[in-house]
């Protein structure tokens, strides 16, 4: 075996011993990220990106298929324009990275870096949107956009990431509200049956909710260190950028009105979630539905005669059933086993001499570890069932481990024994008093990550004041 | 017919009358793009970015097919490296935008925006190959880019655009080499087979190639007023940019040996050509294969009974069979007719009550105003073979537009005469001296597009000095 750099596959940290390093390590070793020359950029390598890409594609095809368009708007936004909306220009300009020169000329204003591109829709929409037939308005861009961030992780906090952000304009209140829930029940449906992601979906708290929006909703996942990953939000901002934007239309009997308006985003943070929700102390697990590679082909004494051939043939077999592929190069199988292990390929697919003579092909899961033989005649028929028990197996164990770290308390005693002890998910009951809302944080560090829509009565009073209580709130530490 | 804003479809003007305001209607019309907020910048709005889209999804296939992978590198460039290659920065610096600020804080070194992105991949390719078995690293990206322009117009040159950009490696010069020339193929066939642009390939003279390129070689179309348009570019590095970076692997005998690169970009900019190319005084033509609607059913007298069903039942049977779309609403069929063929979309599908009584529908090509009438029960066959026909007329009139004005000239006075009288390419033979390339531009104001592959001996000496003839050059005014 070649001791040659890249052919030496480096130990992982354990993740019980170091969580963030084994996070660090998985995303080094399974080859997903690597660093860009500005502190906290990222280079998204070809694995990590064929993923993304599997991700996006479905997404996109959701998106398009519930009546959206995509477009592109620009990079680029003047710092008066950014200055617009109160809130949003407090919430995002501590963030922005700005242009002050082009070419030699420094420029009369400065420009921001999009850090997200409500303003930019809002001005199109203020000049394109005249009537009730103009709306609504759904679109939505894949782009990049900038956070200038102190602190930063590969896909979970990046001075530069990726997503969708759509924007849409609606004629009524009622209209932005079924559209933002209902991108957020398509965010779930992406990472719940994809991305084999159990969610929780709810509402974040006024201090939680994006600045300028009327409401926000979230989807919010559940890390194996008992930390919470927000996921995907979706935001209902009223009028309240129409008005800032002056964004009106004449409706069915002449009279000027604002639009309502909606704004959600899913962005490359969700890989986050993907290796720290499946992983494992041998790297990356990816569901069958989002693999770039759904099963690889060893060839086992692949020097005997036939060995090769019978491979390759069985490769062109299976193209078109699942995405298959081989690794034919001449290192030894243990290595390839331990490689295709750490990039997270859902099915390996051994085939040596002494399979060929029995007509069969060992598959063994990366989930749990299986070997099973089956027939070359059944292979067709057994190995997208397989790919299928182990999408579902991925939902069912990380659906245990959240509900299994989701614990019911009633006072702050319970609420601190049991984040320190589990960690995980706190379902509490709240007054509805932003100063509960913070004492728990600065306590606990724990902070709200939705009222959800599957609402319980835990108890009659808020567990931080005793006062009674308005709604049931889930709390989590969270990256 | 309303008379509402968005109801009322300006007329455009001529382009005999005024061509560089027929493009910007037709642009506007079309509703392709609209100007983004910092001047130079674009918004590309539903329809032109679904166009878009349908050329991007080609190319990435064609690239994936190829054996590339995608990759996403950051947007930021840290000045300093941007400054490693000496001819690259000089021929970048001046449109560079700066980021000089994070947040409030004044950064320690100033930050390009990528106006492309060799540095960044040259980084990563010293520190991930090391050895022959590494290569060739094939790395594509598709991205955003900014270069400061003056002068911009929608598509054409703007201050942000939209590309790929590949980035490869390869053991030898011979590798590169190869990877160049396939590249450059690689665009004539999408842009010729799917975009029904005629082009010529050649190299580009040493003035006019990439900053920082050992060569570069181009694809030429040539626009509906006689000015050409560089369609896309692929350029071969040898090992300048490996020296400057220390890109080295370990051959098979273990010496070590600089890598060769490449790399080859297609932007936004293709969409100029393609309004340009195919368009006409009513607007658009979009070649079926990029056509996010191939087909635009038009019901006529669609408030009789019927004929709406029909018009739906027709709708879903063709859909999977063509890209369809129908528009029921109760716009008048003659503003219908207007509106798409503004948007180019290659065949109108006209049903009223009498077409259902006789079995039959109305096809009108956008191309060239044809009507035929196909009964119902031949529409399958008949319409994707149309849609075919449309295609090729597409391109067989770009080329015979192209060769009529391509013109072969010997002398300076004719090659004046002939850029005045017919604009177009001039075919003219080169000593190969620089002097004389400049002394042509001065002259006339015609560039050298390209050295083409196919060479014709014209003469035996150079249009301009007279000293013997080197190469024959392809000349034109130019975007």
């Amino acid at each position: 075996m070649s001791k040659k750099n890249k052919d030496f596959v480096e130990k992982i940290t354990a993740m019980e011993d170091d969580f963030a390093q084994w996070y660090t390590d998985v995303v080094k070793q399974a080859e997903l990220v690597d660093y860009g020359l500005i502190k906290g950029t990222m280079i998204i390598r070809p694995y990590g990106y064929a993923i993304w890409e599997n991700i996006k594609d479905e997404l996109d095809r959701m998106i398009k298929e519930s009546g959206h368009t995509n477009v592109q708007f620009p990079l680029f936004i003047p710092e008066s324009w950014l200055q617009k909306e109160a809130d949003h220009v407090e919430g995002f300009a501590p963030e922005v990275a700005w242009v002050t020169h082009g070419g030699d000329e420094e420029l009369q204003e400065r420009i921001a870096v999009r850090p997200t591109s409500e303003v930019l829709f809002c001005e199109y929409y203020s000049r394109h949107i005249h009537s009730y037939r103009d709306l609504p308005k759904l679109y939505n861009q894949w782009a990049n956009v900038v956070r200038w961030e102190k602190t930063t992780r590969p896909f979970l906090r990046s001075s530069e990431f990726h997503w969708q952000e759509g924007h849409t304009a609606h004629a009524t209140d009622k209209d932005a509200e079924i559209e933002t829930a209902r991108m957020l029940d398509t965010y779930a449906d992406l990472v719940e049956n994809y991305m084999a992601i159990p969610v929780y979906k709810g509402k974040k708290t006024e201090s939680e909710k994006f600045a300028g929006a009327k409401y926000t909703l979230t989807i919010e996942a559940l890390m194996h260190d008992g930390k919470a990953l927000q996921s995907g939000t979706s935001h209902h901002f009223g009028s309240g950028f129409a008005e800032a934007f002056d964004i009106t239309y004449l409706d069915e009997n002449g009279d000027s009105q604002f639009v309502h308006q909606t704004s959600w985003g899913l962005s490359t943070r969700i890989m986050g979630a993907l290796i720290m929700v499946h992983g494992d102390n041998r790297g990356l697990v990816v569901p069958p539905k989002i693999a770039p590679t759904q099963a690889m082909i060893i060839p086992v004494a692949q020097h005997k005669e036939g060995v090769l051939d019978k491979a390759y043939d069985l490769r062109d077999q299976l193209k078109g059933l699942v995405r298959v592929d081989i690794d034919a190069s001449d290192k030894m199988p243990g290595w390839k086993f331990n490689e295709y292990e750490m990039k997270g390929i859902p099915v390996r697919i051994e085939l040596g001499p002494k399979d060929i003579e029995k007509e069969q092909v060992v598959l063994v899961r990366r989930d749990t570890g299986e070997k099973e033989f089956v027939a070359l005649a059944d292979l067709e028929k057994r190995l997208p069932e397989l790919l299928d028990e182990v999408q579902q197996n991925l939902y069912d164990k990380a659906l245990a481990h959240r509900n299994e770290k989701t614990t019911s308390v009633t006072t702050m005693e319970e609420f601190r024994e049991m984040l320190e002890e589990k960690g995980g998910f706190l379902k509490a009951m709240w007054c509805g008093d932003e100063a509960c809302e913070e004492k728990i944080q600065e306590e606990t560090t724990a902070t709200s990550r939705c009222i959800p829509f599957e609402q319980e009565k835990l108890a009659e009073t808020c567990v931080c004041c005793g006062k009674p209580a308005k709604e049931m709130v889930i709390w989590a530490k969270a990256y």
